[in-house]
């Protein structure tokens, strides 16, 4: 029986082996997505997901979120949300709402009170320190803001053939509050139709979102692409439409499965990491990097 | 010269008229898009949009409103946002930001704030007694909450064959606080490319985002569909699969034009009106319905 997950960056790996030996056994894909992102999430080391997740410009930690269902196609969205322990699992409960579906702000924060989720504390000891030191260096002129923005997104087939996507993360660091990057965002962050497949971005959410990568990546392997040429296809059009517009392009990484469990990646930058379970792959961790105008990668453990 | 405007809904018609006039002699479609959307917004009798719109659940005037460039593929985009009286305007400021771009809640007020936009408490006597009157009729069952969503959506091409598009909105009425529907959302409320064309969106959100449909548009334009054929391909598409995977589809309308001034529209309801003025036609109000999964159009206001 098919299965598989796949995940943006190494600090993935942890969930993807907890829950693929799930998948294996025959854990639903929602399960699957939800629990191995919660692992990132509440994992402080982590500086860019859910608790230790680094800090806006006014030192709170404001998270996003989504979760989406390929069968139904029920998105749940969360953005701007503060002090919740695991808003993809806020997110994942949106998704059965008909209305409502996607909370920003104190909205989100009202919904996630009234629905039960535990909440936290998100900022350490540890983030606060990094935001006064970098924030130190940014006002010297030694380094710039909005650089780090690791998205956890992961895409997961189950052996019913149900996938599902999830994206977490704290956004840029430094951001202005209040903003929204891709990860929240329908056909840019994350897209799953498991008619085909689906597929998750990590990198400048700015420029994900001109180029609706998600979507067109699942939309291209809906076209008979295999996820691989699918992937590589969309993320070197867009990377090319954004320099020849704009003169450069923010960092875009994406990770896409299709319902047979076939995957694929791609990346303009030069060292983006993954991981990827599928019923005949053991958890592995690769690096990809752009060459050329193609992604390459080679394996980092398994 | 070629030019043209296309926006939904009647209660676009006056600043569609304003800007054509200009759009005629040189405007940019930039500027087009701004100001005919800030008369609608201005307007209090329009209850979806701006200025006396209808509150949500909390009694508070929440916003959203996007802009887009065809040519860098800028968005700026805000969500949530209470007590400032032209949301496009400050969507257009944000569109022009490399980064953080898409600002919520009380992070868009603070940078609306910053930048000087005109504060205004955009709730009024009119909307707070509509909003008492079915408050009560919601709480007695005669009446549905999440009716009207009447979002103005504008897509614009200018003499030198620049598109733009906006979209401003109250959203759902008595939504939750903090809801987000399609039209801050890229490829969903809106999208453009002015090397094909822009489409824009209006109906219940949270089915629209589903399937990214005005990206889906403008991507079957650049494929060589007529507007009116992508419109009608992209409406018809995702109304079936909303209704064999979910039982039932909410609202879907959505305007499109290309850049030669060629324009489209599509609906799966049975009144949508849209307001379109080009260098051949001058501005218009039609009616557009479902017809057994056709759109058919009717002449109302010349």
């Amino acid at each position: 029986m098919k299965w598989g997950i796949i995940a943006t960056w190494e600090m993935a790996l942890e969930g993807v082996i907890k829950v693929s030996n799930g998948l294996d056994k025959g854990m639903n894909s929602a399960d699957a997505v939800e629990e191995a992102i919660k692992v990132v999430e509440n994992n402080p080391k982590y500086r860019s997901v859910g608790y230790g997740g680094l800090p806006n410009e006014d030192c709170e930690v404001e998270l996003d979120a989504a979760f989406m269902d390929g069968d139904t196609l029920s998105i749940g969205a969360v953005a701007g949300i503060r002090n919740f322990k695991n808003p993809i699992s806020i997110a994942r409960k949106l998704s059965i709402e008909r209305f409502n579906c996607f909370l920003v702000g104190f909205g989100a924060e009202k919904y996630a009170l009234a629905n039960g989720f535990e909440e936290k504390n998100m900022l350490t000891k540890e983030s606060i320190d990094i935001y006064e030191e970098k924030k130190k260096k940014i006002i010297e002129g030694s380094i710039s803001p909005y650089e780090g923005h690791d998205t956890v997104g992961m895409v997961s087939l189950d052996m019913d053939g149900k996938m599902c996507v999830g994206t977490s993360t704290s956004g840029l660091f430094m951001k202005k509050k209040g903003r929204v990057g891709d990860s929240p965002i329908p056909g840019s962050g994350f897209y799953v139709d498991d008619n085909i497949g689906g597929a998750v971005a990590t990198g400048l959410g700015e420029d994900i979102m001109k180029g609706c990568i998600s979507y067109e990546i699942v939309r291209l392997m809906g076209e008979g692409h295999k996820p691989q040429e699918a992937a590589e296809k969309a993320v070197e059009k867009l990377n090319r439409e954004l320099i020849k517009r704009r003169g450069k392009a923010g960092d875009i990484s994406v990770v896409c499965m299709n319902n047979k469990g076939e995957w694929g990646i791609a990346t303009n930058i030069d060292k983006f990491t993954f991981a990827v379970a599928t019923a005949d792959l053991n958890p592995t961790v690769y690096l990809a990097r752009n060459e050329g105008g193609k992604t390459r990668m080679e394996l980092v453990k398994e």
